[in-house]
């Protein structure tokens, strides 16, 4: 059986002139690296669940995006990110919200759904539940990014909530997501974010809603969103991939692009989505915004990297 | 042309013989005078939002409720509500979760959805927003219900995460709702709820989540669930009725009695939702547990109460 997996590292604006070749590369190869993490996995049999927690995680972990090391400041200063993961095999799902000083949120996530009757759980508490289970505590300064605090402090001083890539600036700093079908014929997405920059402590986004910005179902599909989160929510933009698919018997294609095309524009929303068909393991990876860090890996090996 | 609205007071197990006659007839009288609240507005020409808003108003002031006054306690004694308000017309929505010591918390998603750029607040930083926007402070006292307390201690003693009405006793507690359909066809949902009975603090639930515990599209309906929190947001149910509506063809109650009677099983879920069809403005109140505390009134007058 072919399985697949497809990475993101956030969608927006990413002006052409404004990314160093550094930056590229440094982007292109956290991307690379996580779709290996998660194909080694898969290609030893391995469950879709774990190969898209191992890709997130290598997201998490690169400097260069805004999802654990590399999270983006909330108007108070603090990193606070949300993070969700689902299994398309029996819909368990788990999520995090809000939670600050944590390695990897992407973990977190799955130990909620691993380990409690909840699906999601936010703020100080979750964190503690969380770290009880096994979760990985770090200090703010490990997850401290020298150029995401410059990029703070101007968008407070400009009074603005900035999505991911909206400023015309040299730094990628996305939210990350993986999918992936196993051979099993199981799927699963996972997404992680530090959300928008300067945004307000307590804001929640669609990363860590099951339906908005994670969703998988073998029946369908499995979607990770990126970009106004705002926008995912109100039209639960991860669950009507799956719902087109089903219901009204458009192909992964067909599905995702009206989504990001069609129905997403309506609501004033820009960004992308990474999906795979569950039935076929084929990848979909449509944006409506200047560009999206995507990726993808299949099983004879087709490697596909791109922003623009 | 007709408007009609409806409200719940939750689902579950809710035994005949354990509901003494005092609190059945509390019950009622409180999702009547919601009902009429409601229906004020409508009958005035008003707006489906302000409907709904002012029968969830009347229902979190009730205490006979899981919501606002008489809201259950979560693990560590604390009482955290969640609260989400959804417009047909603009599919904007405003959302709190686990937050405290607000009066009406149903107003408060609806600050988050009029007054800032974002869906969804949480925890003590949302309480601070939301004040500051306007949302009436109140101290925990205010909200305290003794039977409520005794309920969460027996709760505790036995170990358990409780579901609104999953235990034996004499008590009402559920999570409360409002649908409306208002003269000019646009359609509203509200719902409101202090969660599960010694639920992780921690813990958000369906309630607060759009797509999960509550919906609204005048292209469809308007959807507010209660029951199993994690099943319905581990199948989107209120956004699911309006996709089978949408893409699938069926009515509002073949689309309602699909989610309740064969999706929400197969997740282990039990509860129920009310609906109204944002064309005909027909109401569904379909439930697939022993009882939901339920009500429903039309541009003719017509009342309808019921709990099993």
């Amino acid at each position: 059986m072919t399985h697949s997996i497809a990475v993101h590292g956030g969608a927006g604006l990413i002006r052409r002139h404004a990314l160093s070749p550094a930056r590229e590369q440094e982007a292109r190869d956290a991307l690379h690296e996580a779709l290996q993490a998660g194909d080694r996995v898969l290609a030893a049999g391995g469950d879709a669940v774990e190969a898209v927690l191992r890709a997130v995680c290598v997201l998490e972990d690169a400097p260069v995006f805004n999802a654990g090391r590399g999270a983006v400041f909330a108007a108070d200063g603090t990193i606070r990110m949300d993070a969700a993961v689902m299994s398309g095999a029996d819909r368990s799902a788990g999520a995090v919200g809000a939670v600050q000083r944590l390695r990897h949120p992407i973990r977190a996530a799955d130990l909620v759904r691993r380990t409690t009757p909840h699906v999601l759980l936010v703020g100080a508490d979750a964190e503690e539940r969380v770290v009880a289970a096994g979760a990985e505590r770090c200090t703010d300064e490990e997850l401290f990014v020298q150029e995401r605090w410059d990029h703070f402090v101007r968008a407070r001083a400009e009074g603005r909530v900035a999505l991911d890539h909206d400023l015309d600036d040299a730094e990628p700093k996305g939210t990350v997501g993986a999918v992936a079908r196993d051979a099993h014929g199981h799927v699963a997405a996972a997404t992680s974010t530090g959300g928008l920059a300067n945004k307000h402590p307590a804001r929640v986004g669609d990363t860590p809603i099951v339906g908005a910005g994670t969703w998988a179902w073998d029946h369908t599909c499995a979607v990770s969103a990126t970009g106004h989160g705002e926008a995912m929510m109100r039209c639960c933009a991860a669950a009507r991939v799956s719902a087109l698919m089903e219901l009204a018997g458009l192909d992964l294609a067909a599905a995702t692009a009206r989504v990001v095309h069609e129905e997403l524009p309506l609501l004033g929303g820009t960004g992308g989505l990474i999906a795979v068909d569950a039935r076929t393991g084929r990848i979909a990876l449509p944006f409506n915004s200047g560009g999206m860090y995507r990726g993808s890996l299949d099983t004879e090996g087709n490697l596909h990297i791109a922003i623009w």
